[in-house]
């Protein structure tokens, strides 16, 4: 399998998530920019905004390539001359705190000296954590998971616990997910089946997320709860500004700016040194967010 | 000059400047957080929010001592065994949009080994950039630089254009201002002469931000204007937790996460790829985001 033929798939799937994001929304569609890098490649950005579901998200592919920069190498744990990038990535963020937030991502990368892999996940971040919702979903992606590995669901789960962690919040950044990075192919997986594995992962999304969406997208909001969203959208943007390996690699081989922050939210906050009732359900949101808790066995 | 002294100097600054805000807001005044660090020193958060002028500002002081981890040592010019850090520093996020943001930062730097540096800066983010208030800004620097070194504004105000700038949007931050750091006794200043400009500066910080306040405090407001005050915002957000290394440095090595973050306004918001008509005034102002414009001569 050539990168090319890569490329082809994660374009026919980006085409196939915007589909069914746009009947799940109901509301409005995506429009589309094409981009070109300088140094080479381009994307297609896909964003929909002020949708009756989703209030700001996007859907991109990119297919990059060139040389591997200075920057590159001291950021990244990019060897070889020249690389190859494609991958699809997506952020949705809902207009009602009582949908979560979601992201997923799937990317290939290969350098000229034939090195390549695979890497992605999906995690979500809920305003308002509800434990049966967030063991729904770790069933779900445990189900992909185990049909191509069983060492992948508790392996790719950890990782996602330690990449979606915001050190100087002692927070996660929600009830995370999968997360996995430079998987080539093994004894047990070819390349193929490590495709095939990112491919049903990017078509599961939209029915993984309808799930959670249908549970709050028709939930009245107040003032508080709303006050709330804004405030963990705040954390949201700390993660994807400060954390985010994914966005730092973006932003420094020279990606499209607006296409890497079409993560951020519409509307975002910071209140200083918040004070939450110790039985309030802000605050037992925030006593989840924390590595190592086994949605499955939980709920 | 012991670096206690210099610590005492500065918590006498950061009381002489909360008095001068609070006279300025006229409806708020600051709330008080001490707080210790656990390897060693702590500070004192001034916090205020909801003014009639501020929506959210902070003063802080802090002074931290402790070992040098090995966190700090890659990612900051740090040698030495151990360290000791003390400074004021300040944002304040104004309601009205006609109204600047305002930075600035005074610090001083020591390790064991005798090294030791002062650093700091002010630096202006007009939501509308108005040359005129620029230039009377940027006079006002000049003046207080003038007075101790012929070099210091030339090279501190090129030092801010290359400091408060956002490579991944190719803008600076607002009209810049003056930064320096590491700066220690020489042939033409001895290590009191550098600590009175600093206080100086410091001490000058509530009238140059009263003069650029005056002229928009009380001007009505569009909701297109809000919203341009909010998308704003959203860059100041970007370049606090992208690019600043005094945040870096304050999140890396264990300062308290709430008080470095004070900088993050209230609410602030991204929306994808903004159209502006070429003949507006926010095109106006991301015109005026460049490096180089020698303020004072321009008006």
């Amino acid at each position: 399998m050539t990168k090319e033929e890569v490329a082809v798939a994660m374009k026919g799937l980006q085409n196939r998530i915007c589909k069914q994001l746009e009947e799940l929304d109901g509301g409005s569609v995506f429009v589309q920019d094409l981009w070109s890098r300088a140094d080479g490649g381009g994307g297609r950005t896909r964003i929909l905004q002020d949708g009756k579901l989703i209030e700001k998200g996007g859907v991109n592919f990119s297919e990059v390539h060139g040389e591997v920069t200075k920057m590159m190498r001291n950021n990244t744990e990019i060897t070889g001359d020249s690389f190859f990038a494609t991958g699809v990535s997506i952020v949705l963020h809902p207009r009602n705190p009582h949908v979560p937030i979601i992201h997923m991502n799937v990317r290939y990368f290969e350098m000229d000296n034939g090195v390549y892999w695979f890497g992605g996940g999906i995690d979500l971040t809920p305003h308002y954590i509800v434990p049966m919702q967030a063991a729904s979903f770790h069933r779900s992606l445990k189900t992909i998971c185990d049909s191509y590995s069983p060492e992948f669901y508790p392996r790719f789960k950890e990782w996602a616990d330690d990449y979606f962690y915001l050190p100087h919040r002692d927070e996660t950044r929600g009830v995370g997910g999968i997360f996995f990075d430079h998987i080539s192919e093994s004894e047990a997986l070819t390349k193929s089946q490590i495709l095939e594995f990112c491919l049903e992962l990017g078509d599961t999304f939209p029915t993984i997320y309808s799930e959670q969406v249908k549970l709050g997208r028709d939930k009245t909001v107040s003032e508080q709860e709303n006050d709330w969203m804004n405030y963990r959208r705040g954390r949201y943007v700390e993660f994807n500004l400060v954390n985010d390996r994914g966005t730092k690699f973006g932003l420094v081989s020279g990606g499209r700016t607006e296409s890497i922050l079409m993560s951020l939210p519409k509307n975002a906050g910071w209140v200083y040194n918040i004070q939450l009732e110790s039985d309030s359900r802000e605050q037992e949101t925030l006593d989840y967010l924390k590595k190592g808790i086994e949605w499955i066995s939980v709920c």
